[in-house]
């Protein structure tokens, strides 16, 4: 996913655009960090940028070697509506913590919590591919969107790393589909509930 | 609080105890770790590690480098009885969490993200400091109590690192009451709320 260019390329170059795209993500944002942009610092042909890695959302993924596509799994988590989408969101995500992609998430967690510019990219990928996404599929108040969508993410990111990356028992061994009903009617809840 | 011996004493001597420690609680659990085996394998005789270190808790919490003695903040906050506990709880560790001990508590995560010894302590510290606290002072069953602490603490953890340590926005800028409200009202649940 996040690491596909369309052919392998020159490595080098491959290299130097990511480097590139990490800076300049990590300085002025999502938003900001234009192909253009990065191209230049990069001494490359913005279309050279876009052969390598296709658009922005997918370089903006292979500069912080994301562990998933958000473009790719919250449509389809997301599509069934509010209803049940807690539940949904949790199950897909357990599903990928326990595939091989499990291990790249938690080398961003840790990344993110040793270097200031990954935890900025983190902070950018929530804004970027995650708050958008939500306010486009579901039927919440865009105004709210953001306030809930962070305190999914902070139950999300504990049930990470307490289950899986400090694997405290008993949460390690619970079978799954106590934690999606459990987890799940919290993510539920702050996607619903007034939040006054 | 945690490293407080009763006086400042041999520091080497209090180094050898702690390190002894960390390998007995490590490699034992804190139930297999006595202050006489621990004494024993620093070379030092048990009743030194009391006057150090006081009780088996304190000699615990020190050899962890514990930002908080859960002996001293728990039965505060459980004593009110089951009612509003969640609430409870969050607003006595976003206080702890935005007091010095913050950064310790940032420190004993990063650790046990990066050292499986530590994530081992941390482990026993959720066992014997935690849980056990819970089932002696609410009125919840004692079997479900390891099941809805554990809960309880993906979520605690999830808060700290999203709000205080990636600074994930809104998070980190909400007001601490909604926060109170809104996770207090997880942690609630995760207590109460039946598990099937």
């Amino acid at each position: 996913m996040a690491r596909t260019g369309r052919r392998p390329g020159n490595e080098n170059t491959r290299e130097s655009i990511l480097e590139a795209a990490r800076k300049a993500f990590a300085e002025r944002g999502y938003d900001g960090a234009s192909i253009r942009y990065i191209a230049t610092s990069a001494g490359v042909d913005p279309a050279l940028v876009h052969h390598y890695f296709g658009n922005k959302d997918q370089l903006f993924l292979a500069a912080m070697q994301a562990p998933m596509d958000p473009g790719a799994v919250l449509p389809r988590v997301l599509a069934g509506g509010i209803d049940g989408v807690g539940e949904r969101l949790i199950r897909t995500l357990i599903t990928i913590w326990e595939s091989p992609a499990g291990a790249a998430f938690a080398a961003m967690v840790r990344s993110a919590l040793q270097h200031e510019w990954m935890a900025r990219m983190l902070r950018e990928f929530f804004t970027s591919q995650i708050v958008r996404r939500i306010i486009k599929h579901l039927d919440i108040d865009p105004a709210e969107a953001p306030v809930r969508a962070s305190l999914v993410a902070s139950q999300v990111v504990g049930l990470a790393i307490a289950r899986y990356m400090v694997k405290l028992e008993p949460l390690a061994s619970l079978p799954n589909e106590l934690i999606i009903k459990m987890v799940g009617g919290t993510v539920q809840r702050y996607l619903t509930e007034p939040l006054d």
